[in-house]
């Protein structure tokens, strides 16, 4: 069956259920309620219900939803039932942390690639992959069929690195530079930022 | 006036709102509608304005809103109009990232304070901020009137570093490590995630 095309706001919500239903199993809970995943993410239930049906009936009233039958979906609906290659550009405190953090998750979506134009970081290596020459980005990509780009550079380098990454075939960009990015239509962006969730505590502080 | 009870929601989205529009100011874009924030965002206009009406009328049906006004009253309304102090626990990549990222920001919210467990790491500077030992961590909320706390150790620390926290007093905290975390109700807990975005990335891919 082909999945209907279903909204951005919808597939950008589906991650955060997903961490949170990983962690109840891994607190052994086995199923849960559209009310109980709304409290604690605090969204309405029926939008979560909603979200969940474009792809299928996977609740069962008075019941709720088996956890496990859930992650596996909707990593099967978000395509991370698959590996997909993910190259990283700007060796930095950020992109060390990332590349860090990514090492240590079993998920199958890996930076198997990282690139920086600082000579000092070419050949180190973070983790087990070696820092490349920013050069040797398309034949990387080519090579080892990257799907996915993350830019974690200083804000005036992102847009020519976001080009290179372009022109070398990659089809999303992750982009940490606080940058209003350009990318042809066919690639897709999405813009990470580490202030909007300290900004929002600001209000509830005395 | 006092400002009524606002939903977590409405707070979390406030920031968003921002981003776009201090980018728009920049672009000395001077009026925006609803309905150019909802197509930018990729969110309900009527939404968008229900979340801006809680504060005000701002906007004015056939004109929109006045950018620097806005800014100004989200800014008002999140608290970022006044100078707030933040620590930061765990000197590694991601705490030196956002510690960099933050000293170029002009917002009011500043990280004064930074500290680590690692002998190696305490008396080095980040921008112009020392770290400290985690055992000033107390005393310094106290003298810097400290309100926010950002917890950038690994997961086996977290818990324990988030207890020291509370214990000195601070009210809002920022959690990166991936696990999930207990304060008391007094205390208010974000936990910030890095992968989510980067899942959703997947969906689109070829």
């Amino acid at each position: 069956m082909k999945t209907p095309k279903i909204s951005e706001a919808v597939i950008r919500r589906l991650p955060v259920y997903l961490r949170y239903l990983q962690h109840l199993h891994e607190m052994n809970i086995t199923t849960v309620s559209s009310l109980d995943l709304g409290q604690h993410l605090e969204m309405n239930p029926a939008q979560i219900r909603k979200d969940l049906a474009y792809f299928g009936e996977f609740g069962r009233k008075g019941i709720g939803y088996d956890v496990e039958y859930l992650i596996a979906k909707i990593k099967q609906i978000l395509k991370l039932d698959r590996r997909l290659n993910v190259a990283l550009v700007g060796a930095g405190n950020l992109g060390t942390a990332l590349s860090n953090y990514n090492r240590y998750t079993n998920e199958k979506m890996k930076i198997v690639a990282i690139f920086d134009s600082f000579p000092e970081k070419i050949g180190t290596k973070i983790g087990t992959v070696k820092v490349q020459p920013i050069q040797e980005l398309a034949k990387t990509v080519k090579e080892q069929d990257v799907k996915i780009g993350i830019i974690t550079v200083p804000a005036t380098e992102a847009q020519k690195v976001a080009d290179q990454m372009v022109e070398a075939g990659i089809k999303g960009i992750l982009n940490f530079a606080p940058i209003t990015m350009r990318v042809p239509n066919h690639v897709y962006l999405r813009n990470a930022d580490l202030t909007t969730e300290l900004q929002s505590l600001a209000y509830y502080i005395g």
